[in-house]
Formats: C-alpha cells, sequence, structure tokens
C-alpha cells in the first residue's frame, strides 16, 4: 500500500494509472499535475486524481510513488523539475515506449535520485488519448516491461513489478538496449513503414482513386498509419538509431524480394512467402 | 435466366459463385470441372455443382455462361481447352486478382471467342480457401470489377453488369491498366512489404524474441504475411512490372522518412505522419 502517488501527466495512460491503483486499494491518495491545467482539473472532477497540484515538484512532495507519463520528448524536463521532491525511499517508474533515451534523461534529470527509477513501457494504449479515456482495466493481462539499469535499486524493481502484477499486468524485465532494439523491429519500423505507404501512394497522381480500391487486406495493414503525429514523432526519434537499423535491414529484404519478381523466378518467390507465412502463422497474436 | 453455367475451378470464389446464382435463381444447371477429381466430387456432393464434367471442355459444352475460376498462372491453358465449346453467345469470364496477364491469356487461348470474354475482379475472398467454405453470400456488397478490351462484345459486359448486381455486388468498370496499377499499389505491395518485413525480422539473430514484443499494431500490420504462398507467388508474378513500380516508388518514400530521421528534423518528420494520418483517417474503410 503506497501513501500518495503523485501523478506528472494526466492522461489516458497516468489516468489509467492512478484508477488502476485505486481500484486494487494500493494507494490512499493521488496528487496529479498536468502541463494544461484544464487537464488536471479534468482528472479531479472524473475522480481520476484527488488533489490538483500547481507543479509537478509539488505533486511528488510527500509521495512514496511517483508516475512521470508525460510525451517521451518532455521527459528530462520533467525528472529535472521533480528531482527535489524524490528521496531514497521514492519508487518513480515511466511509461515511455522507448527506453534508452528515457534512462538519459533521468539520469540527467534526476542526477543522485537516479537509483530510485525504474524504467517502465506497459504494452497498452488506445487509439484515442486524454484523461476522459482512462479506465482502470487499461493494464489487465497487458505485459509491462521494466528495463533496469545496474544502478537501479533492486528493491525498486521488485516493488515495481509487485505493483504492476497487482493492478493486472505481466511483468517482463529486459536490458534497455534488448526493449529498443525489439520495439523498433515490431512496432516502431511498422509505423514508419505504414506512413510511408500512405504518403508513397497518395503522393501520386492517381493516387486517390487508387486508395478507393483498398480492401480488407489494406485496411488492416495501414491501420496505424492513423496514429497521432506528435506521439510517433517523438517515439521514432528517441529511438532513431534503431529504428533506422530496422529500416535499412527492412529495405535490404524487400530488394531481395524485388530482385526474384524481377527475375520471375517462382520458386525462390514462392519459398521466401512461405517463410514468411510460416513464421506469421506461428505467432502468438 | 442462364440454361447452365460451365463452372471451371470449383473452390472458394468458383463455388461461391455457383451458390449465389443458384441463390438468385439465376442459373438452371452447373458442371463442373476441376483440375482434382477430389475436389469436383466434393463440389457435387456438397450442391454446389450438379454435374461433375470428366473435362474442361466438357463442363463448357452447352454452357451459356463461363467462370474460369482458376489459378492467374493456369489461366491460359484453361482458355485453351475450352475454346471450341465458347461461342459468341456463351459470356466467359474469370475472377483474377490481375487482369493484364489474363486478357493476354484469354487472347491466346480463346482466339476468336475473346470477344466473349468479360475480364472479372470480385474484391471478395476469406483467409481459407477450398469448395467447403464456399457460401453464396460471399459476393454481398462487395465490389465487382470489371475490365472489358476495346473488343470486348459490349452485350455481354451488360449481362456480366446485370449478373453480378443480381448476386448483391456493386459493379465497376476501368481499363486493364487502371485496375493493374490500382491493385499493385492497395492490395500487392502491402503484401510484398508484409512478407519482407515478417522476414526481415525473423532473420535477426534475436528475430524470434523481438516478435514476441509484437501488440495489437504489429498483429494488424502482418496479417496478410500469413496469406497463401501460391496464389501470392503468382498475382506478384503476373502483375510483377506495376509491383516493382510501386516498390521502388515506397522504397523512395521511405528514404525520406529515413532522412528526416537522420537529420533530427521534428518538424517536417510530424508534417509527413500528419499527412499520412489525415489520409489514412479520411479512408472510407
Amino acid at each position: 500500500m503506497f501513501e500518495q502517488l503523485g501523478l506528472i501527466g494526466c492522461g489516458l495512460m497516468g489516468g489509467s494509472f492512478a484508477l488502476a491503483l485505486k481500484r486494487a486499494k494500493l494507494v490512499k491518495r493521488v496528487v496529479g499535475y498536468s502541463k494544461s491545467p484544464s487537464t488536471t482539473e479534468r482528472a479531479r472532477q472524473l475522480g481520476v486524481i484527488d488533489v490538483a497540484a500547481p507543479s509537478a515538484l509539488l505533486a511528488v512532495s510527500g509521495a512514496d510513488l511517483v508516475l512521470v507519463a508525460v510525451p517521451v520528448a518532455a521527459s528530462e524536463a520533467t525528472f529535472k523539475a521533480i528531482r527535489h521532491g524524490v528521496s531514497s525511499d521514492t519508487l518513480v517508474m515511466d511509461v515511455g515506449s522507448t527506453k534508452g533515451d528515457v534512462i538519459e534523461a533521468a539520469r540527467r534529470g534526476l542526477q543522485t535520485q537516479f537509483a530510485s527509477f525504474v524504467p517502465a513501457h506497459p504494452i497498452a494504449g488506445k487509439e484515442v488519448a486524454g484523461v476522459e479515456h482512462a479506465e482502470a482495466s487499461l493494464f489487465d493481462g497487458r505485459q509491462v516491461i521494466l528495463t533496469p539499469t545496474k544502478t537501479t535499486l533492486r528493491s525498486n524493481v521488485q516493488r515495481a513489478t509487485q505493483l504492476w502484477t497487482a493492478v493486472g499486468a505481466q511483468v517482463l524485465t529486459m536490458t534497455p538496449q534488448e526493449h529498443d532494439s525489439a520495439f523498433a523491429a515490431v512496432s516502431h519500423l511498422p509505423h514508419l513503414l505504414a506512413f510511408a505507404f500512405i504518403n508513397g501512394i497518395a503522393e501520386q497522381p492517381d493516387g486517390a482513386r487508387m486508395l478507393e480500391r483498398g480492401g480488407t487486406g489494406f485496411r488492416d495493414f495501414s491501420r496505424i498509419a492513423a496514429s497521432d503525429p506528435a506521439v510517433w514523432r517523438d517515439i521514432l526519434l528517441a529511438n532513431r538509431e534503431q529504428v533506422l537499423l530496422q529500416s535499412q535491414a527492412f529495405r535490404k529484404t524487400l530488394m531481395q524480394f524485388e530482385a526474384l519478381l524481377a527475375a520471375g523466378d517462382a520458386q525462390a518467390l514462392e519459398e521466401a512467402i512461405e517463410a514468411a507465412r510460416r513464421t506469421r502463422s506461428q505467432w502468438r497474436g
């Protein structure tokens, strides 16, 4: 049981975390702060937070649990702002989709309190943003990945694991590097490909007419191209080294397919497609 | 009302067409032929066809309506086999996903009877193949694209339009070139990208572990990578000129995204993502 959650960023993720903790009776009081006062006020009216703080530092003052749920690009400024409210007894976490850059931001921002920080990435979300869509069940049955560093307090990793488990999530631990390369491959790259796919067609003279012919395959393949631009700008930039590596590797594989097509090599083409079919069919999804 | 449907290829598409015609009471008798005698026999047992013919030619003898529903690579041999059973009173159609190559196959195969052929592409299907999955409602509310050539009998185009409309489909007419370039962009290219995406990850040393991290975005984006290898080998090869053009155009757009990422140009990156988001959000799907 925590005395006080200091919530920085009262949006969909932060708000759902607060509601999930309340549902599990894991926290006595939630003090929230958002950059926009109207968001903080809405969170209070909705009962997501109990007290609206006028600053990030005041939200974490007296908190034994802190969640930083802000856009990844705002991480460093946020950690800097709360540093003097964090002690070695505080458990600090984030919810960012990239970890290497957030860890660096936390190192610079939290300085001597960096060991209190347990980097966390809940694989959960919705197509819609905002505290009004927050819900206590957002993490039920979802994965949460913790990426502690060598200096992260072991006791805090343990508390974080228990906490996420108690709100219904399944906790995995990996290194920040493993996390960022895996998500570059299976999440950031497909978004990049979907954006490029849609723009590449739309820019053609006949593009609008072509798009009208899209069927169910097109619909599912391109769904993520409608994701939030500011969020994905930040994620792609935050993890750009790994994303660029994955994009280049992808282009190499695509050019191998093009070579088989150009050569009319039916057998090798079928084998390559069969390899993809087998991998995708065996995927747990 | 047609006297006899000669059905060549009693699979999902051909079988569903026969059932849809029967449901609409548009045909008196369906005579079917499949390369595999066991498929033909199963179609007869299921009531999809009334008579199992021992050859393609015998299936079309006496037919005033012929549907060629075979893999696109088998088109020319099929048209050749049925030529002497086709007259200028017969309406002949196919169901192929590419049109330029099927039209050339029909021209060579049907020769003097080529004008009877109305190239057709029903935008319908299922993830599962086989006559046991055929159903009369497969074309309900779906688009069927007709791509007549200059020599195609206008009366047959009209009969084809009425027939597909009567089985519940919405008929569109375009040139074979328009068809093949549009479907290269919105159907064949995404399949190629999905195959390359899956193989590109699976081939990495850590690939299997990365794939386990895939979430709902990954699931939808890569669903079509599990498509039938023989079918997609044929489609990609049949339309390879247009597919290669689209793939090259896609790579160019992807490299523009990579350049923005490498330069850390946040504003231009957000604008490019916003363009994709707007296009995809406005899509009818």
